[in-house]
C-alpha cells in the first residue's frame, strides 16, 4: 500500500509557489460553488502516522479556504457527553450539511486501529469494527456524501528523522512527547495492522488516498489537487448519478518520481555472472520442487511487464528447471466466449493449481486495472472496484497456503524501441511484434500511471509486487528466478516435515 | 429474522393445484427467455435448517424447468481436487454462465456457519468470513449475476415434528441420521449464530429471502413465485442498470397469514384490571428508574403503529411514572431543513440519550421502510438498503448498552374506522384526525405488507420488535408499560452494582 509513499518525493520551491497561488484560488472558488450548488456535503477524513503533516494540512485547508464553511472536528479523547453515547455519536454530531466541507481529524478508524496496535483489542472485535466501518462508509456514500479519505504516511526512517528534527528545534520541541517515541517503537506493528485495514476499507466509492508525508510541499499539492478535482468532478454531475457510478478520481502524480522511475533499469550483470548464477539457482529451484513438503503447497507466479520486457524469456528460465508434469503455463489473452459469460475472476480461478504444482500466468487478472483501464474496455467504476476484488482474491489464495509471486518487468522507453526494431528485423522474432505493440507504446504514460496505481493498491503484505529492472535481460531473469526460488524455500521452511492432516 | 417463518403457513391443495400449473409454465417460459436474452446468469443459493425442504425444492425446480439449462451443484464434502485449492474454488468452478440458472445447494456460508455452531471456529475468523462473503456477493452482483438467496426455516417445534415424521415412515426413515438429531439439539445455538449472520449478509442487492419450510405447498409457491418475479424483473430491464439500482423484489405474501394477522387484537383486559395493573407497573418502573445502576445505561423506546392505534396514550402511561428531567419525547414528523441536509440517520443520532436517561420516539427511523416506501418518497434501492443500515444503527446502540425497545401498536381496520369517526365527532379530538389519515387508510394493505417486511428484516436477537394488540387500549398500555419495565429491569440486573470504570 505504501510503495509510492515510501519514495523521497519532493517539489521544487519555485514551482510550488507558482502552483499554490492558483490552487488556493481554485479551492476557494470551488468551495463557493459547492455552497451554491448545495446538493452534497464533502467529508474529508485525515488519518495516518504521527508526524506526517496531518495537522499542518488541516490548518492549511482552513487557511486556503473560507473557514466559515468548513467544519473541522478533531476527535481526540471523547467528552463526557460523548462517552455516554455509542462511539459513532460524536461523528454524527459533527456531520457537515450539504454544501459544506467537514474535516475529520481522526475518525471512526482511529480508535480500533490504535487499540489493535496496542493489543487492547482482540482479532474478532477488530474484524467486527472493520465490517462496521465498511458499512458506515457505504451508507454515507449511498446517502450522497462525497467521502475523501487521506492517509498520511512516513517510512520508518522518515518518521524517525521527523521526530528528531522536531526535537532539535526549541520552537517545536514541545510537540514531541514520550508517547510519540513509544508509538514510533510500534511502527512495524502499526503498519502490520494498517496494511490489511486500508486494503479492506478501500472501496471504489471511498478509496484511501495514501499521501507521502515527508515533504510538506508535496503533501500539500497531493491533498489539495485531489480534493479540488474530486469536488469539481462531483459538481459537474448534471443529473445525479447512483452511488455505484460515483467514483472519486485517483490522485494525479505531483512530481516525476514514481515506483517505476525509482528503479535502476540498467543493471550490470554480465553474461558470465549470469551463466554461473543461472545454473546455481535453477539447481536450487529443482531441489525445492522435489522437496516432499512441496506436496503441501502450490505456487502461482504471474508475469506482467512492458511489451518486449522479456516475460517469456524469464519464464522459460524458470520452467526449464522444473519437471513438466509439475507446472502449467497459462497465457492470458482475450477472454473466450465461455469466460466472458461469467464473472471476471472466473477465468483465473479455473487455473488455480492443486498442491505440489506451479501455475505460471503470462499476464493475469491485472489486465483489469491495466489494459482494460487504459483502453477504456472497463468503466471506471468497474476497474476501481477491481483493486479490492483482486486483493480479496489474492488473500483467498495466500490464506490457503498458495505461494503467490507477482512480477512486473520494467524496461525503459528507449530500450523498448530498440527491442521492437530488432524484432522487426530478425525473421524468427517478427511474429512477436504487431501494430498493436506500436499503438500501446504511444500510451506509455497512461500505462505507467496505471502500473503505479496498481502497485500502490495491490502490493500488500500478503502479496507484494516484485519490480524487476529488465533493461539487462540477465539481471531480470536471475531476479525472477531467485525471487521465486526464495519464496518457495521460505514456504517449505514453514511447512512441517511430517504429513499434515486436514 | 424468522417472525413470519415461525407462523403456521398453509396453502390449500386445490388453490395450489390451480396455481402450480400456471407457475410451472411461466417458469419454463422465463427460463427460455433468459437463455434467449443471454445477458446475465441467475445464481440460486439454497440454505437453512435441515428438514425444511431444501432438497425437495431443488428437485422441484429441476422438474418444473428444463434441467438442461440448470446447473445444480450440491456442496457437501469437498473432493480431493477441491480440498487442494482455496475454499472458494469449488464455487467458481460451478459458476453458471450468462443465460443459465445455477442452483447452489449450500454455498460459501455453509462451512463457516456450521463450524461456528459446532465451536470449531473462533469469533475473529467468523467475522472475517462474514466480511469475505459480503465482498464476494457484492462482487458477483457488480458483475451482473442475479443472486437469489433462499433461507429455509423451521421453528424448533416444526423441526422436531418433521424429524419424527420422517422417522415414523419406513420409506423415509433412512433420511434421518444420528447427526440430524445431534444438530437438532444445537437448534438454539444455530439460530443464535444465524441471526446476526443473516442480518449482516442481507444487502439491498442480495437480500436473504426467508422461506417458511414446514408446509411444502407454501414453500414451493414462495420460492417459485419469487424466482419468477426476480428473473422477469431483470429481463424487463431495457438498458442495463448499474448495480445500485438492481434490487431483486421482496417476496409477495403467499397466504393471508402474517405476523399482524396472527395477533389476537381484541384482548379481554377490563378497566378494573387495568387500573390495578397500571398502578403496579408504574410503581415498578419508577423504582427501576431510580435505581443507581440506571446511571450506567440508557433507554430508547420507539412507538410505531397504525394511525389512531393509541401510541400517544400508551406513551403517556409510561412517562407519567417518570421524573420529567429523566426523559425526552421526540415526535418524528417531516425532517427539518438542517436534517434534510445530512444523511438520513443523523436526525435520530442527535437524539441518542446520555446515560441515565430515557428517549421516547413517537415514530422513528422506521419511517424509511414504512411511509417513505409506501408513498414512494424513497427509491426502492434506498429503502431496501435501509433494513441493514437500521440493523447496524441498532447494533451500535445496543452494543453500547442502550436498552432498545420497539413497539408496533396494531389495531384492526374496523377499529380504526370507529376511532377516526369518534375523533371527528368529539371536539377536543378533532385536531387528531386529518385528510391524510383517511388517505393513508386507503393504503391499508400496502402498509400492512411494509410492516411485515419490516418486522421480518429488523426484528433481531439484539433488538426484537414487540407487537402490541391494541384494539383494547387497556391491554395495549399495560403491555407497553410491562415490556419496557422488564427490559429495563433485566438490563439493571446485568449491570454490576459497583461503579464501573470505563
Amino acid at each position: 500500500m505504501f510503495e509510492s509513499a515510501n519514495l523521497e518525493h519532493r517539489v521544487d520551491k519555485a514551482a510550488y509557489k507558482r502552483e499554490a497561488l492558483k490552487l488556493r484560488q481554485a479551492l476557494l472558488d470551488t468551495q463557493y460553488d459547492l455552497k451554491e450548488d448545495g446538493r452534497f456535503p464533502v467529508l474529508v477524513v485525515i488519518a495516518g502516522v504521527e508526524g506526517a503533516g496531518k495537522s499542518e494540512t488541516v490548518n492549511q485547508l482552513n487557511e486556503w479556504m473560507d473557514p466559515r464553511h468548513i467544519l473541522t472536528s478533531a476527535f481526540a479523547e471523547p467528552s463526557d457527553e460523548e462517552r455516554e453515547r455509542p462511539s459513532q455519536y460524536r461523528f454524527w454530531r459533527a456531520m457537515p450539511p450539504k454544501g459544506k466541507i467537514g474535516i475529520f481529524f481522526g475518525a471512526w478508524h482511529t480508535d480500533p486501529v490504535l487499540q489493535r496496535v496496542l493489543g487492547d483489542m482482540g482479532d474478532g472485535e477488530f474484524q467486527r469494527e472493520i465490517g462496521e466501518i465498511q458499512r458506515l462508509e457505504k451508507m454515507l456514500a449511498d446517502e450522497g456524501v462525497l467521502l475523501l479519505k487521506y492517509w498520511f504516511h512516513l517510512s520508518r526512517r522518515q518518521q524517525r528523522k521527523r521526530l528528531e528534527e522536531l526535537e532539535a528545534d526549541p520552537k517545536t520541541r514541545w510537540r514531541v512527547s514520550d508517547l510519540d517515541w513509544k508509538y514510533f517503537k510500534l511502527y512495524k506493528k502499526f503498519i502490520k495492522v494498517c496494511d490489511p485495514f486500508l486494503r479492506k476499507t478501500s472501496t471504489a466509492q471511498a478509496p484511501w488516498v495514501v499521501v507521502p508525508g515527508a515533504n510538506p510541499r508535496y503533501r500539500t499539492l497531493t491533498v489539495c489537487r485531489h480534493l479540488l478535482a474530486a469536488v469539481r468532478e462531483r459538481l459537474a454531475e448534471k443529473t445525479p448519478k447512483r452511488t455505484a457510478d460515483r467514483i472519486p478520481p485517483l490522485p494525479a502524480p505531483v512530481d516525476r518520481l514514481n515506483v517505476l522511475r525509482a528503479l535502476k533499469l540498467d543493471q550490470p550483470t554480465t553474461k558470465d555472472e549470469y551463466k554461473k548464477e543461472l545454473e546455481k539457482w535453477q539447481g536450487r529451484l529443482a531441489v525445492a520442487a522435489r522437496d516432499r513438503r512441496f506436496g503441501k503447497v502450490s505456487v502461482i507466479a504471474l508475469f506482467e511487464g512492458n511489451d518486449a520486457a522479456g516475460k517469456g524469456g524469464a519464464l522459460r528460465r524458470v520452467t526449464s528447471a522444473l519437471d513438466a508434469r509439475r507446472y502449467t503455463n497459462i497465457p492470458i489473452a482475450a477472454p473466450t466466449e465461455e469466460e466472458r459469460a461469467r464473472p471476471y475472476l472466473w477465468r483465473f480461478w479455473r487455473h488455480v493449481p492443486r498442491r505440489g504444482r506451479f501455475a505460471f500466468f503470462d499476464r493475469s487478472w491485472y489486465g483489469r486495472v491495466l489494459v482494460e483501464r487504459v483502453e477504456r474496455f472497463a468503466d471506471e467504476a468497474d476497474w476501481m472496484r477491481a483493486y479490492s476484488e483482486i486483493n480479496d482474491f489474492e488473500q483467498a489464495l495466500t490464506r490457503h497456503g498458495v505461494v503467490l509471486v507477482k512480477f512486473w518487468l520494467a524496461i525503459s522507453k528507449d530500450e523498448q524501441f530498440r527491442r521492437f526494431k530488432r524484432r522487426e528485423q530478425v525473421a524468427f522474432k517478427r511474429f512477436k511484434i504487431t501494430e498493436e505493440d506500436w499503438r500501446n507504446r504511444k500510451k506509455w504514460d497512461a500505462y505507467e500511471g496505471a502500473v503505479c496505481d496498481m502497485v500502490d493498491r495491490t502490493s500488500t503484505a500478503i502479496a507484494p509486487w516484485t519490480l524487476v529492472e529488465a533493461n539487462n535481460k540477465y539481471h531480470a531473469r536471475l531476479k525472477v528466478l531467485k525471487t521465486l526460488c526464495r519464496a518457495l524455500e521460505d514456504a517449505l521452511e514453514s511447512t512441517p516435515k511430517k504429513k499434515v492432516k486436514r
